[in-house]
């Protein structure tokens, strides 16, 4: 059996010995305007212009952080906001992350059905049949998913990642303030609506486990609900946690804690905002805009201290780092 | 007060005294041969040959239908599987229909949370910020969205719906066999998981209400659960719903009679497959491949038709018509 792409990942954590992960947002009124500058003067229209600052903006990034985390996290929205050139730039952000050796997770939270959400799969993770032949498109290595249709929503995912050892987070329990709106709702004889979901993901999970135990399914749980995160913890050993929420929206590094097995592993914790707009910030501001991706480094080494040592507190730390 | 989209929309749906909308699904395998062979040789990479096929293939569908429908409903899934190219093909069939006098509504299912979920909004309904001044991306007049995220992942598409004058379907009750999974699921001290979805369906659109009653925020409830539907109906007086599931689902005419109101709106049944392919079908083989476009624009005719018959069969065919 090889490796699962559960496997792979947890290796690069180790390699790096580092679960947190960089997500890429780009907000073009926060780019440095020096990529603007340049990205203006090469575009035919005002969306390739938008396309070459994201690349760009992008690259500085991944090459700044990609000796330090083990994945990047590109979000969907700030690309398709751009229409057809923003997925232009997705497409060529996670090219060069890969190929910078970086593991790509790109949160897109697709849902439907049947072969609706196959042709999601096969966009994001797989192969397409073209006019003559197959290509890869977006060709992620994790995806976020949304599982409110239930199995056969998720199904043609898991049949892309079996084929193509690929994986998904399946979102669970989210970080955002209103979560609970739904999640939080206990059902009759059961638990909770993001009980239940953990149950189903772990099920969903069972086939694709990996020789680390853990399963190409993994969850998406959000820092900001530790006491949720532990309850989870428990009931879904052998899946990964994608733990957004850390840092811009409140998150601490002790909160992500929970989300932890025993043995150190079990999570990758994403930070967005405070690592790609880190010049921003007063505590990197000696870099400045034209070197922002010395302070997003900066920042991306801060937040790998800042989680190991509250695992460390936690007594979480794996063997051998 | 302006008409509001759901005013407009219904406009359409009386002068063509029709609530059916045409999916346009494209599937490269059953796209006609006549349209790959003339996108190969005018293309120059494998994806723009699959978008020149897409495009030319809806224009002939929409050509075909615009006399018919009040609406047609792309399905993201079908372009996005074709990466940046697939999303031109998205971007340039919904100006075409909108230019047709057809009104878009572009089945995303997009959910997240605060600025990412307003990414979303921006791009599909709304206008972007580039580098200098605002564009607009995808710009339908609908979107579908998928509420797991509660509140805060659907303000934002409420926002750009009130300044934008658009609407959006939040997913209640799903046509496929599985929906039950987490939607069926009873509540403590409360309805079913899609009751607390139509609940606050209802709440996200109390702002958006028309002159006709309607809200700009609608429903997606599937024609493979009339039972459901009726007791949707009644919870959910102001929503529009869209209904999927008609046709190749197993839905049929009468499935869907429950999901309009007594005086014979508030329903939009969509059908995808049947109509985009009919040129398959036994009873439209008389047209053959070339003619594609008249056997959709025959299916078209026949779905009107067996919906109307239905109507009227439930005593609910509007004033007038």
């Amino acid at each position: 059996m090889p490796k699962n792409m559960a496997d792979r990942l947890l290796e690069a954590v180790d390699e790096k010995e580092n679960p947190s992960v960089v997500g890429l947002d780009p907000r073009i009124p926060r780019i440095p305007n020096h990529i603007k500058r340049e990205a203006k003067e090469n575009a035919f229209s005002p969306f390739e212009a938008v396309k070459l600052a994201i690349i760009e903006f992008n690259k500085g990034i991944i090459d700044a952080v990609k000796d330090i985390v083990p994945a990047v996290k590109p979000q969907m929205a700030f690309y398709e906001r751009y229409g057809s050139q923003g997925a232009v730039a997705m497409e060529k952000t996670i090219k060069y992350a890969r190929r910078q050796g970086l593991f790509v997770i790109e949160d897109i939270k697709r849902n439907d059905i049947g072969s609706t959400a196959e042709a999601y799969a096969e966009a994001h993770l797989g192969e397409v049949e073209c006019l003559e032949g197959k290509k890869r498109a977006f060709d992620a290595d994790f995806i976020t998913v949304n599982a409110y249709l239930g199995s056969d929503g998720i199904e043609p995912f898991l049949n892309v990642c079996k084929k193509e050892n690929k994986g998904i987070f399946v979102l669970d329990k989210t970080s955002n303030p209103s979560s609970g709106e739904l999640q939080d709702r206990k059902i009759e004889g059961n638990g909770k609506v993001y009980e239940l979901m953990a149950e189903l993901t772990d099920k969903w999970g069972e086939e694709l486990v990996g020789e680390r135990g853990y399963s190409s399914v993994g969850a998406v749980v959000g820092a900001t609900y530790p006491e949720e995160a532990e309850k989870l913890r428990k009931m879904m050993l052998r899946n990964l946690f994608l733990v957004p929420g850390y840092g811009a929206q409140g998150g601490t590094a002790d909160d992500v804690i929970p989300c932890f097995n025993e043995d150190g592993y079990g999570a990758i914790v994403n930070s967005s905002r405070g690592i790609d707009y880190a010049y921003e910030k007063e505590e990197y501001q000696e870099y400045g805009p034209e070197a922002y991706e010395k302070a997003s480094k900066r920042a991306a080494l801060d937040m790998k201290e800042d989680i190991l040592k509250s695992l460390e507190k936690g007594g979480k730390v794996p063997d051998g780092w």
